[in-house]
C-alpha cells in the first residue's frame, strides 16, 4: 500500500477522510497487471475533486503509483482514495494541508461464474438515498446509506439490493448501477440527486448504443423495474450481471443480450482495451 | 491519543471509518480535566451505535480512557470516535472485526468572548441536507454536507451558516443547532429526517422549560427565522451564542434572556454539574 508515495498502511487519525468522509475513491479491476478503464476512473476522480474543491494530486503521479501497485497483480482489485488531508478548523476545509493519496490492491472477490451466465437475485432495500445534487454522481467517502442498505440481508442467494431515493424512485444497487431492458430500449436511473455514476454504467451505455439500443437516463419506478423484460446490474468489478429474479418477479435470463454482455466485458476487462485507454 | 487503548495516532486504512464513514463521533468540552456533559454524550454515542448496528465498546472502558486523556487538560476539546473497525466485504458489514475506539484531546478553539455577549452573524447556506430518517439525529461520520456548507464562506465576520433540508425547511447550523425565540415560546427544528440532535440543544430545551418557556420541535421556515424576536445557536463547545444578524435581518441581542444564557452555560460547563453526571 502506498500513502502519499510511501509504503505504509496507517493514516493519521486527523485526516479528514476519517473525520468527515471528506474525500473520494475509485475501485478498479486489475487483470495481468493492467488496471481496467484507468483513464475513465481517473477522470471521475478528478471530477469528484473538483466538485468537493479538493486540489486533486497530479494524475501522472497517481498513474505511476497505480502502475507500481498493480504490476504484480494477476487478478485483483485496486483502490484509490483521495482525501482532503489533515487540517482545517472543524468542518471548515479552508486551511487543510495537502490532500492524501492512498493506493493499494486487494484480492479479487470470488463471485460464482454462473452469476454472469445465469443471473443473480435482487431484493428491494428499505434504506433510502437522501437527495443532494452536489454529491450526486461522484464516488465520495460518505457511504453509510450503502452500508445500511447492504446490512439488510445476509442470505447468500441474494446478490444485490435495489435502493430507492426518498421520493421512492429507483436509483441503483448497493454496489452497482441498474438497467431495465425492453425490446430495443434500455433505461437506467437518472443520477442528478443521488447515486453513483458508475464507470461500468458509462461503458454499458456506450456499448448498448453501438449495438443499436435506445438508451435513456430517466426516473424509474419499482413497478417499471418489475415490468421490464430484462434487468441487469453493473460495476467495475463484476462487469455486468443479468438479473434472474427481483423480489417476486422472474426474468428470462436466457434471452439476455449476449452481444451486450460480451461487448461490455470486452470493453471493460480486455487487456488491450484497458492498456490503450 | 488512544486508539483501542494504545497510545498512537495512526489508524489502519482498512478501517471502515475511513473507507465509508462507517462510525460515529462526539465532541466534548473539557474544563479543568472534567469532560462536560459526559454521560449525555455517551448516551448519544450508544444510541448512534444501536442505529448503525455497531457493537458499542464497553462504556466503562471508554470512560476510563476519556478520564486518562482529559485529566491534564485545563481547557480543551475531547473527541471520541467509534468506527465499525476493519473488515466486512465491501459495504457489507457482516464480518467486520472489532469496532475501533479513538479518544484524544485538541486545543480549545479561541472564539472571541463577545460572541456570547454581543452575538454573532449568521448566513444562509446554499448546500442542502438530504433526508434519511435512519441517519437523522445521530452524530455519524458522513459529514460532507457540513463540509460543503462551511466551505461556502470565508469572511471571519460570519460565524455560522443556516442549512436547510431539500424541502427548504431550516434544520441547523453547520456546527450548531438553532433556536428561535418569540416571547415565552421557543422553537427549534424537528430533526426526524436530517440534522444532528446536539447535546447542548437538549440542555437548552431543559433549561428553557425550567425557566417557563414553551419549547417545541417543529418545521421552521427561513421566513419564520427572520421574523423571530431573537435567535441563538448552540453546541457543546460554544455553549450558546445569541444571533446579532441573519442575512439582512438584525436582532435585539441586548434583550437576549440572560437567565437562559447563564443557565445553559452553568449546566453545560460548570465542573460540579459535569462531574456529577
Amino acid at each position: 500500500m502506498l500513502i502519499n508515495g510511501q509504503a505504509q498502511d496507517l493514516l493519521s487519525v486527523s485526516d479528514r477522510g476519517l473525520q468527515y468522509g471528506d474525500g473520494l475513491f475509485e475501485t478498479l479491476a486489475v487483470i495481468d497487471g493492467v488496471p481496467a478503464l484507468l483513464d475513465r476512473h481517473l477522470q471521475r476522480l478528478q471530477a469528484g475533486c473538483q466538485r468537493l474543491k479538493i486540489d486533486c494530486p497530479d494524475i501522472g503521479l497517481i498513474k505511476q503509483e497505480i502502475a507500481l501497485e498493480a504490476k504484480a497483480v494477476v487478478r485483483g482489485v485496486l483502490k484509490v482514495i483521495i482525501t482532503r488531508g489533515s487540517g482545517g478548523r472543524g468542518y471548515n476545509p479552508a486551511d487543510a494541508a495537502q490532500p492524501s493519496r492512498i493506493i493499494y490492491t486487494a484480492p479479487w472477490p470470488e463471485y460464482p461464474d454462473n452469476y454472469r451466465t445465469e443471473g443473480v437475485n435482487l431484493r428491494l432495500c428499505r434504506t433510502r438515498l437522501g437527495w443532494n445534487s452536489q454529491l450526486a454522481g461522484i464516488k465520495h467517502l460518505n457511504r453509510l446509506e450503502q452500508v445500511l442498505a447492504r446490512a439488510e440481508w445476509r442470505e447468500t442467494t441474494i446478490s444485490e439490493g435495489v435502493i430507492l431515493d426518498t421520493s421512492g424512485q429507483v436509483i441503483e444497487g448497493t454496489m452497482s448501477n441498474i438497467f431495465a431492458i425492453n425490446g430495443s430500449e434500455i433505461a437506467t436511473p437518472k443520477l442528478d440527486q443521488c447515486g453513483v455514476a458508475g464507470i461500468m454504467r458509462g461503458v454499458v451505455i456506450e456499448v448498448a448504443q453501438s449495438l443499436g439500443y435506445q438508451v435513456s437516463e430517466q426516473r424509474i419506478s419499482v413497478a417499471q423495474l418489475k415490468q421490464a423484460e430484462q434487468l441487469c446490474c453493473t460495476n467495475s468489478i463484476i462487469g455486468i450481471w443479468p438479473i434472474r429474479r427481483f423480489e417476486d418477479v422472474h426474468y428470462a435470463v436466457g434471452r439476455f443480450d449476449q452481444q451486450l454482455l460480451e461487448g461490455v466485458m470486452a470493453l471493460g476487462f480486455s487487456h488491450e482495451q484497458a492498456a490503450s485507454r
